[in-house]
């Protein structure tokens, strides 16, 4: 069975994150969506509530799970018998990033493969920090994000 | 059975492509290296000796299978029942002509998830056309290809 | 009376051109879309069929002309007493083209403004290559190019 | 009329800036250079000093006016009754993060059209941030901002 | 005698700047490797502990030495009586950075040249930020940093 | 005695690699400016002619020699007894094939590296190809290129 393991900070998930999510289920054979936690930025939602955002967008899909995890990626991802990454690439300034973190990762686990997948073009300019920054200045976050995800927005918020 | 496409000009291939199979196979069930056809270069090599030195780069993977093509990707993606496109990222040139290629493959076929791969750090800069570059100015490319794909360029320069 | 120019080979129009047209004309009093020659390339229509293809597309639109250009683009802007250059970016690699173009028209025009425009995310993979590159592949354009142009195309390739 | 907006945080404003302002005013029938308000940084001059140092250095133009908002900035400009969103392009760092920027403005808003323009090569690498670096390294930035701006800085690390 | 002085937070000091160091002494007479303060972010090490570690790195060097400054580096330059500058170059994202930052120093002071090198392939995703991020993770840093280096990261971290 | 060669194709010789030499001279021994043999590119100059206008462009400098070579650039510094090669960056664009060189280079011959240098921010956008495109489409190039060069250019052209 080929294990994928998609971590992120998903504060919030948004429509770019489930358009990559819906294509990676079609490819391994269980996909383990996965907060990972970063301790230079506070997030604005607890692991907990991004979890939960993330159960409520995928919940129509099978082979998918969801998880949280502290400490190296590539420890977690062997636990979890993974041997592939996946990570996102919206634009080029990702890909700087992506690259060095996949070379690391891959320097300090030869057997797990990172591979990148692009959202559809709609969601090329959907990130969760844009989706925070909207819904701060009172913007319409309709587009961007599931309608229970921008509840919690809203619930934030007040 | 996941199967993926990993098309290319492969002219000739090189450690760079090796690395990206020898991983993809990995990933899926199968992995489908096939040669494109390519109207506006003119290739060094033909489509019969691309793959035969792809074939003898691979032997030794048995889920990994050599072909060519013409026409549209995606419509022999289908032909083969493939679900992946697997294409290599080594630089940010590379990212701008991939990015869109993906996004127009998928508008031409939803079903149809390319996915990246970085080869390793030490192939970064390896490509087919700096092997072709190098050898036409007599230097040597035994850190940048197999032993068969040199003995292969050597006759073609002669 | 602001008039702009809009420049470009067009070869051939694309719904990425179209959707600039579209903003353009909103903006500026007059806008000039105009097929510019290339001497390093030939181009799959003609000036007289390009110019063709672009009025049909723009046929709707009360303030704009089309019309074509030999020489220094900034010499034609400024016979058409034009005090903006439109460019559309889709991408990074257009940025870097682009930029360099828009110093060296300053250098040679100071009255004369280069204004930069994208067009919908939808098109940001759309361009004239590709365009040329999927009907000569036998693929369907629907969703990149007006029905007349994809009429043209395939005129063009019996 | 066609009114553009342009805004930035001006924190203080650059030969850069003034530049874009200058050309900006000969394409449109009324520009309007607006202060935003960040929420992430504080800035090193409040609202007010940094609008009285943008009047200070567009008073010779008389299509140009000062201004300060808070919220969408999509709905300042639909307030303002402007069609276009001005923004500098300096390299290509700040085109990922523009480009982001207008396709979100873009969804929020379709009416509204946001246009790049570049400044003068001689001021690719000027910018806030820099000023305000160089200065509180006791540097000359007399080649990056006007006086009046220069005298602002000194007075701010007095 | 040409001087080269080689800045930067060095905190900690890289393979990635030791590669660097190593070549430069072989194109200039002398090279000083100098620890810049950063007035935005705190570092990890001291000043004095960034230069030890450097020190201890480049023991074998004869014509390389060690400092640390504050205020603006062509100041500092001048001073030790230089002419280059050196910066490493790793990715795209430095070069826009580092970009500005030479065409900056050299409208401050038009006789000092900056010079770009690029480490060795392998080291292309190593950071200080990436050494302290795996080393604050627990992960092995081995591969990143000389043994003395590692050390001082288990003892800043215990 | 450190001897650093800066290769390229010259066709011609423009403000922006003049500039480059003039600081180079500042920071080695010797600069030997050497034009390349590229197979795939018909110049439009012939290599005699760009020598003759690179030393009337060097003229005032004593320690540049001009040159040109066949082969691989790595086997012809060796031959000068080269420590350093050269290399102007204006653009991003630039980088990655630099870069990509630069690896291929070190991996050639360990002994050699490549340093590379920035042209003042006024000669961003210039590039022989710029030069070619303005000129032959009677464009003014004296911004772009020295007097004799402009003069070699109507020559050709008429």
């Amino acid at each position: 069975m080929k294990i994928a393991v998609y971590p992120g900070s998903f504060d919030p998930i948004t429509f770019g994150h489930i358009d990559i999510i819906e294509r990676a289920v079609t490819l391994f054979d269980k996909v383990i969506v996965t907060v990972s936690q970063n301790f230079e930025k506070t997030p604005w939602f607890t692991a907990a509530e991004r979890c939960e955002m993330i159960k409520d967008s995928v919940s129509g899909l099978a082979n998918c799970e969801v998880d949280h995890f502290k400490g190296l990626l590539v420890d977690y991802v062997s636990r979890m018998h993974g041997t592939a990454i996946i990570r996102g690439l919206r634009a080029l300034s990702d890909f700087e990033f992506e690259f060095k973190m996949a070379l690391m990762n891959r320097s300090l686990a030869e057997d797990i493969t990172t591979v990148f997948m692009m959202p559809h073009a709609r969601y090329t300019h959907v990130s969760s920090s844009l989706v925070r920054e909207v819904a701060g200045l009172g913007g319409d976050v309709s587009m961007l994000v599931p309608d229970h995800v921008a509840r919690m927005l809203k619930k934030k918020l007040a």
